[in-house]
């Protein structure tokens, strides 16, 4: 597996851009994104399980279901969410503008918002810009660096990554970007995650992929337990790399289903490290679990509670909080056998055996929770051999600070 | 109903009082409790659910079992968690040395524990003062007043209360006194509520009325979504005003529940207005849900969301993520339907109408967002009838400040 610069343009055939059109107020900042392939895409996607779903989600559910994908069109600033029928008659004139563009179906071309609710998508904007974001398109880290900023909120980092592997003997890529810092929380809470490759893969297995990939990767993210109305993963597969076609779980499915989770992981990670206001980023770790879901839903308890972020906010070895977090979770396990220890490139610490208190020094602690990643390793000792691992951060100053005043 | 001023000391046969004896570090905080009858008193309880329990916890369940309280003897500063068997011995000696100044059996004397998991409870600064602790009982505010501080961790307001009512035309009075500010949440996360009444009610009367009260009150609480190991509300009615005894749902029973169900709640919004740094009191009320269950459920999903506390915090009339906290609530309900207004003395606004931006000004919708006490009504217009009310309060600074240095 090899890694790659260009994002979504790594893979062969795709080329992406992004301008402001004046959604945002401040014309530095790009608001509208596209990704392109003339080829055309088999599509996999995963949705938010919100009950309120915006308005471009519905269209994209739709244009999903059809069977064949060219573009995505994704805005930032607003997240023509509670919009209504205007709402979603705004998703499918921006899908449509895009398709005249290039000549191809309405039915072609996938729609994303993300921004504030309740507002209407201005579309005189995109109308008048849609040309200028045509002629944005290029197909390499240039073209995949605008995309990406022209569909980040809050985000402060670039989350994106594109890796290079090899299917019998043919290179394939996979490239990525997502956006999301905020109002994360399992499953997919407001993130955005377009994903393409040029590997030939039959949709079926292309949606196995993606669910195996998502449900270990973003669906183990909780940057503050909130579930975003617009969220969604995106892959889209032109098949231009000329691999022998997946169709079956063979041995290729594996190397690209494993390099899709891979880089899928390494995104949630970032997101998690680029959670609101966030200086940390938690990786909680449980074994020892009845199952993997078990282990899942304890991990989750514990790097979504509050208390057990600030106190990583404070690099204050809490570890009650841990055990507590685990109590409250609903899942059967035996209270009196847990052991936590905290880790970092600092080193590890056992500060709880059994559930008590162990010997550990809190100056070393302190020291280890002081990293900008850390871990909480938690052992249910039992033998059982359920596990799994997830992703958060601490709760911050900042993180009230960016949410007391968003729509300011 | 009238209103009293002394607290658990206003029902007859009680006294209450509060000393230092060691367990926190600062010589002025008092940090143990002791309420006495010497009538014996008919119990109720009610206990946190998370799988993690305090030892005191196992302790007063086993005693309330026992059927007959004299006392409640509770420690602040440490919760006696994660300590193992020679927590619950410290607990049972706690309870044993309380009944040996008293004459009364081990098993009559209830105790509970707050504050840091995971350190042994220091029983010789509890041994060597226990007859001082005795001492200071007195049956008036002062006892009261010093049994409450002397539970009290990161809690700035006292937050107690006491009424009289008339059961067949007999004066009953009803005391209370709660503690808990952080780590708040349904179900009854740490928090300790010890009430008194001299009303004459059977056990199992009693025990359905706490059970009413606080469904609709504690369980009904919000702070950060954390659910202690060590909550417990406690009820002992010792029969000293004289009342015909309560042992059917009569009209007596009626006014008992009413009144200690009012009290709770009034105990409950003290809580969430004192909740770790919060600033503003949250009340968040649904209608026209499909039953209570569902409305309370969605009421708490708002109440909980970070994301809707935080904008409240900065008294931002951001009204999309109350429907989005309803949409991931996991209640069936129409997402196109909703209404939605705030409210506060300062007036009322309607911010969102059938799951739309209604026109309203933001200058004024921050006024109203700005006073102590803020409202969210949510209407689900179908003209179903389940409804529920629940608090909450903002998300602060002062809270990650308060939870990032717990320890220190």
């Amino acid at each position: 597996m090899k890694e790659l610069h260009s994002g979504v343009c790594a893979p062969k055939g795709f080329r992406a851009g992004g301008i402001w059109c004046g959604i945002k107020a401040d014309s530095r900042k790009r608001d509208l994104a596209l990704i392109y392939s003339e080829r055309p895409c088999v599509p996999a996607a995963m949705f938010t399980t919100n009950a309120v779903k915006g308005a471009s989600l519905l269209v994209t559910r739709e244009h999903v279901a059809a069977g064949s994908l060219h573009a995505i069109v994704a805005n930032s600033g607003n997240a023509n969410t509670c919009t209504g029928d205007a709402g979603v008659e705004a998703a499918r004139r921006t899908a449509a503008l895009i398709a005249d563009e290039f000549a191809v179906s309405p039915k072609s071309v996938a729609v994303a918002s993300t921004g504030v609710i309740g507002v209407p998508l201005p579309m005189s904007a995109i109308e008048s810009e849609i040309s200028s974001l045509a002629d944005s398109l290029c197909g390499d880290a240039a073209g995949h660096n605008a995309a990406l900023e022209a569909i980040m909120t809050t985000d402060t980092r670039k989350k994106d990554g594109a890796i290079e592997i090899d299917l019998s003997g043919v290179p394939v890529r996979i490239g990525a970007m997502t956006k999301g810092s905020g109002m994360i929380h399992p499953n997919m809470a407001t993130m955005l995650c377009f994903i393409t490759t040029d590997a030939d893969v039959s949709r079926e297995m292309l949606e196995k992929a993606l669910r195996r990939a998502v449900g270990h990767s973003f669906n183990r993210l909780t940057v503050d337990g909130d579930m975003s109305t617009n969220d969604m993963t995106l892959i889209l597969a032109n098949g231009a790399a000329g691999n022998p076609p997946v169709t079956t779980e063979n041995e290729d499915f594996t190397v690209f289903s494993d390099a899709l989770e891979s880089l899928c992981i390494s995104l949630a990670r970032k997101m998690a490290r680029d959670g609101e206001g966030a200086t940390r980023l938690l990786t909680v770790a449980v074994r020892g679990a009845k199952d993997e879901i078990c282990a899942e839903t304890l991990a989750k308890s514990v790097a979504a509670s509050s208390l057990m972020k600030a106190a990583i906010f404070g690099a204050d070895a809490n570890w009650g909080r841990a055990l507590c977090a685990l109590g409250y979770a609903g899942v059967d396990f035996d209270p009196e056998k847990v052991d936590v220890s905290f880790a970092s490139r600092a080193g590890s610490v056992l500060v709880c055996k059994d559930s008590h208190a162990a010997q550990f020094s809190e100056e070393e602690a302190k020291r280890i929770l002081s990293e900008e990643e850390v871990e909480i390793n938690i052992d249910l000792t039992g033998g059982a051999s359920g596990a799994a691992v997830v992703w958060g951060c601490d709760l911050t100053y900042e993180y009230i600070k960016i949410n007391g005043e968003y729509r300011s």
